[in-house]
């Protein structure tokens, strides 16, 4: 079972800010791979999806992860009610997450490259009261000169980085990514408000995290 | 269980061409996360990391996932017994591989900017008999002008994806990914041998893999 292909979204007689505007047509959203360690992983899976409010969203399930588009609020309430729901499961559990904003499709961005970076405030989560460990990555994609902002993706990354750490759950730098640990909410809420953050001056901006949930190396967390 | 953080690597007074040809030190590596969606999940994890041969590489299992420094061969030939293993359980399982390479280290690489490329032939795999779908990403991460290099990352990843439509995995594009199809062997193949070839023009290249195996959906594949 597969998505389908994106379809081309932008078109060229309209003004960019029409683009930035509509987060689906400007490629806002998010592809997860729930994997629950366990043999009764299809109902774990199941029961979460059912749990999420998909309320503005687009949603497609496939064999290896689940798309969801839409704006970056309603992605964040999704993305802690499944995980909140396969948290509670007792169930230990790999969620892997893919955040994408400002380049729908694949290899060309169905965007024209001057439609520039959406501006949105990050979106406030909620507290789960389940413990997450992570390892989060972020990629600023900008080399779009024209746009008059110098690339340097890793300023952009520091910059992230830092705001992160004051929502309070970053611990430590590994090789390649940063890892979190807190309430699985809090990690949420600093993943796709750094993303959305550099997405302000920055228009194709992608992060990866991975969740690690009821791990038996979290006893006591 | 934390992965130590990484140390500083590169020496001021060292010549560029030695960060390039030393693959620890470049940052060559991978992080794993191997989900096993069955109640024997640790013993098929534990038996598939006894079964993949380490020569060549630093190992550093965490609670998120398994750090594997060292060469693209060595990197390459670990991953397919990994998850060569992990197939052969039967059990369904998602792996997810983040590979890197030029920027050890998380925030600021531990590399001067002027390191430049590694180039190295992109290693060969072998076949394992397993079927594997896949989505992929491929970030070239390249915004050092003083390299020389214009930065355009899609043009990189358009020509990355031609290296590996031509080994017959690509199936189709996906909202910010490819999907790969095919011998588990050979999506690895591709997926390593794009990333060290984009890694032959540009220093700093980052790759997520998101393998499903055994899954229900797959029968008769």
């Amino acid at each position: 079972m597969t998505d389908t292909a994106p379809t081309t979204l932008a078109r060229a007689a309209e003004p960019a800010a029409d683009l930035t505007a509509d987060p689906v047509r400007f490629g806002v959203g998010a592809r997860v791979t729930v994997a629950v360690m366990a043999d009764r992983y299809v109902d774990v899976i199941r029961g979460a999806l059912a749990a999420a409010d998909p309320a503005g969203l687009v949603l497609r399930t496939g064999d290896v992860s689940t798309y969801a588009g839409g704006d970056e609020a309603d992605l964040l309430r999704w993305l802690t009610d499944l995980t909140e729901a396969v948290a509670a499961s007792g169930e230990h559990a790999a969620v892997t997450v893919h955040l994408s904003r400002g380049c729908p499709g694949e290899v060309r961005c169905d965007l024209p490259g001057g439609a520039g970076p959406r501006g949105v405030e990050p979106p406030t989560g909620r507290r789960t009261g389940r413990f997450a460990a992570a390892e989060w990555a972020l990629y600023p994609l900008a080399d779009d000169v024209r746009a008059g902002v110098e690339p340097d993706h890793m300023r952009d990354i520091e910059a992230a980085i830092a705001l992160a750490r004051a929502g309070g759950t970053v611990r430590a730098s590994e090789h390649f990514v940063t890892r979190l640990e807190g309430d699985l909410g809090a990690v949420l809420e600093a993943v796709v408000g750094a993303w959305t953050t550099v997405g302000r001056g920055v228009q194709h901006v992608t992060s990866h995290l991975t969740l690690s949930l009821n791990s038996p190396s979290h006893a006591g967390a």
